[in-house]
């Protein structure tokens, strides 16, 4: 039951696959950590030729589960040296579980500085020479292939910081307008896709048919019952309102502080009401700003398409942690400015968030100014146009600290550290300590307040475990769907018999296979820590000034029970 | 016997301290390393106030033991994360030997970034605020001290390159000649000094008496007999005519094919006549070209005095590794440019091996040609003034090769490949692989043709236990002292009754006390290897193909035999 779609750059050759029995209950970040852990060497250079990337739909891709189609990118990552997933929304995952994929993979390097990309449809996959789109943003990418393959495709693509090899560059994914707003944003596998010489994958389902689920009635009721659980969840409610924005007023309230202002120096940013998602939405009816859904399908409609004032779109999908990192991290309240400066992001590939944080640190070094948004733009072209100091931005937060000499560096892993504020959110300093991709919010949000000590590190384990069980299943963290759903959904649809205790089962396994894989990297327990200044330089809260004060277990694989 | 100065910038305090007993046995690298490994957090960040610089002469510093004033920088590496050791010759390790200091220690880190000078004397220490002169090249700058401290003083010194944190800054020591030509080049511990807001040491040992042997008899005949062998080894006899550089003519055979050439794609450069030891030799009495020795009562004189067309001098100490990095590595033969690169290196204070195998990796990516030496000096003019590419090439070979998405990387645990090539000289693979600073050949000069498998393992074992051991005398490899000699002049020395194998326990505890730092630092045993291109990229030979094909020990510690 479906296919590998292995691509050897080397060669430039295609070849189909059965997929193994050993992964058939495997699929996106799940199967892509079995495929790296089995043939990608641990040690080898990321953007060398014996790593691997992979392209995988969840377990649940093709079906009508609310959330399902989010697609795994996977790889050893060159931002950090560990094993990576990123997933990202669109159409891609749903296309190509109508085309019976599993996986793609990409392996070996092209001998010159060639450029392809990947057409798979029905029939045939094929690699097509890319040399006339090199250098071209992801939007004209998107538009002309559109064009030349018709409205109905997924895209995959990079950007300039893919091909210039960026250890922050994305993989864009195509949303249901054609636009590539959704991004494998995280640890660089942009960057992998550019060393593999491709440019694109094109996803073109035309005349394939729909899964079908094993169980059809069991599982439709499954996602019936799912659906109406999900759309009263108040939780749902507030992001189809507000999206991921809607958060910012709380963050942004003195006890939680938790609103990353000025490199990560404060937690509560005086002009945070400007930015906010409330502000989004009285700005709504003037602008035609709407909300969206990424992908066919849910229910929770959380990206904002956001308009300018002549009511031309500008971006969609404008998320908290952009609104946070580009914004009142760098000190900057223009919510229009912050709106193009995730354009050209998109555009260029490259991940609002560690670019915040590069950024922020390139501030604090007095390399550019803080608040001052046309200067942050300016660097966002740099970063797009690949001059010295846009390379260096483009490596992320650790490169752009050695470079100019900062010691005070907000990355765990390598990665630059999210939003969310792990000295008066305990539970996602864990998350960003013990996970197996460094610093990532994704992995467990566990930013439920008056976490503390043992339940912090307890709350950031069970959710790590439930993220990559629903990272497998290609399911949305924002579905926040329970083990026991989960289970019931896959039973209908594959026809296996999982309790919630086998599902999580298979998360902490996934888990395993990571954090083994990054051991034989070379990344070592005294890794599972946090930056020094979380534990030094004290925030100010309400109730006196916080640090960090876990007591973090002296590993990742005790912090998980592995 | 013996003081400590412990210097604390961020109180911007001094204290003397008596040297606890159990570091009486120690000096140099051993001194170091047990101070580095009782008070220095191992996770640390090198350029933070926990991190700390320490300067420390060898065991025999201020004897007449021939070449034993090589002076000791040592801390945490903001070039390779390790515990680092970087050595030099020089004047100061005598001077301070006649004060009785065994270590100055540099710890926290000034509040705002200020810049001092220490200065030291018989009767008291003192910081001197030295924002006068803040961006000094240390020719500027060691003028300008000794005319304000007298001629006689040592100076240690960081340039541009270290008050902007670069991970290549070197530490500058004055030689006989008052030049800041001697460096504690590796490492980057001149960021270090940096960080801690320090641009000088001047010491001054006036009214300070020499230091007297405890069995003055003894100890006068086995340093005569030593001069004797020494004066005899032909090794010695060859260095002293021909400088390092003498070697060139040995390396560059198609058998040996070790003079690194076009970023170590090749190792014979077909224009390695033209920057020769011999070559030099035959310049010299034209251009009064002299050799030097870089401190008093070393036999040996192997450091070369260049001088221009017109007679002027260029630079003293232009090295084998300074000829090859900045020489044919980058397809250079201009031995004049050369040496203009080499003291502009000295005076930026940066390391010509780490700078050679950065340009060179710049080179491959197409950011500047090969071969041209007009361009590779204002790269170098860019390092100083600190341009954005100034800034990344003074990060590194790796930094360098993130920056521009380079794979290829020749570097080990985050430090530069010397000239020495491991395809042809394997013990020297062993060497960059497994000792605990990294890509050093100084660490073990396994170089000997022949060495394969088991051989070379042993040799660069055996090797690095000795050098550690010189290291820690503050000895010059280049005396070749062999450990029952040391043992016999440290009796004389300080009345102590070490055989030869005591010596060796030594040295081995030095190497052992090394890697535990690193390990406790997050470095694993996977980093305990050579990049890969070393293993399957072919270097043309006659006799065949050549890769590093030595099966190396699953980890240094068994590498080395602790």
């Amino acid at each position: 039951m479906g296919r590998i779609l292995r691509v050897d750059m080397s060669r430039q050759s295609i070849r189909w696959e059965e997929c193994p029995s050993r992964w058939a209950h495997l699929g996106g970040r799940g199967l892509s950590a079995a495929i790296l852990s089995e043939e990608v060497t641990p040690t080898c250079h990321p953007l060398g030729r014996d790593n691997k990337l992979v392209l995988a739909p969840g377990l649940l891709a093709g079906s009508s589960a609310p959330t399902s189609g989010r697609i795994c990118a996977g790889g050893k990552s060159p931002l950090t040296g560990t094993i990576k997933e990123a997933n990202a929304g669109g159409t891609a995952a749903q296309l190509l579980a109508r085309l019976g994929i599993k996986a793609i993979i990409f392996e070996g390097e092209p001998g010159q500085a060639t450029l392809h990309l990947l057409h798979v449809a029905r029939e045939e996959a094929r690699l097509i020479p890319a040399g006339d789109y090199r250098g071209l943003g992801n939007y004209e990418l998107s538009a002309r292939l559109h064009r030349e393959h018709g409205p109905d495709v997924a895209i995959l693509s990079i950007g300039p910081a893919g091909e210039m090899r960026m250890s922050a560059a994305t993989i864009a994914v195509t949303d249901r307008d054609g636009n590539p707003s959704r991004h494998a944003a995280r640890g660089g596998l942009g960057a992998v896709m550019g060393a593999k010489g491709v440019k694109a994958i094109v996803v073109d389902a035309g005349g394939a048919s729909l899964p079908r689920a094993q169980d059809p009635a069991a599982f439709a009721s499954e996602v019936r019952e799912f659906t109406r659980v999900m759309k009263e969840d108040p939780r749902t409610v507030n992001l189809a309102k507000y999206g991921t924005a809607g958060v910012i007023s709380y963050v942004n309230r003195p006890e939680i502080a938790s609103m990353p202002t000025r490199n990560h120096r404060a937690g509560v940013f005086a002009r945070a009401g400007e930015i906010s998602g409330q502000r989004i939405a009285a700005m709504a009816p003037e602008r035609n700003i709407e909300m969206h859904a990424c992908m066919a399908g849910c229910p929770i409609r959380c990206a904002i398409i956001f308009r300018d004032a002549r009511r031309n779109v500008v971006t969609s999908a404008l998320e908290f942690e952009t609104l946070a990192m580009l914004g009142s991290n760098l000190e900057i309240a223009d919510l229009d400015a912050i709106a193009r400066m995730d354009r050209m992001c998109d555009d260029i590939g490259i991940d609002t968030i560690e670019i915040g944080n590069a950024l922020g640190v390139a501030m604090d070094a007095g390399v550019l100014p803080f608040g001052n948004a046309e200067r942050a733009e300016e660097a966002l072209r740099a970063i797009g146009e690949g001059t010295t100091l846009g390379r260096v931005l483009g490596q992320g937060t650790v490169v752009t600290a050695r470079v100019f000499g900062v010691a005070r560096v907000p990355a765990v892993k390598g990665q630059g550290i999210p939003a969310w504020e792990p000295r008066t959110l305990k539970g996602i300093g864990v998350t960003y300590a013990t996970s197996p991709m460094g610093a990532d919010h994704t992995a467990a949000m566990a930013v439920m307040k008056g976490l503390n000590g043992e339940s912090a590190v307890a709350a950031s384990r069970d959710l790590q475990v439930l993220v990559a069980l629903q990272d497998t299943c290609g399911l949305c963290i924002f579905s926040n769907a329970p083990a026991e759903v989960i289970a019931r959904m896959l039973n209908g649809w594959m026809g296996s018999t999982y309790t919630g205790q086998d599902v999580l089962e298979l998360g902490r396994w996934v888990l395993g296979q990571e954090i083994a894989f990054n051991r034989r990297a070379g990344i070592s327990e005294a890794e599972d820590r946090l930056p020094s200044y979380l534990y030094e330089e004290a925030l100010r809260v309400p109730s006196g000034n916080a640090v960090f004060d876990v007591r973090l277990p002296r590993s990742a694989e005790e912090a998980l029970g592995l």
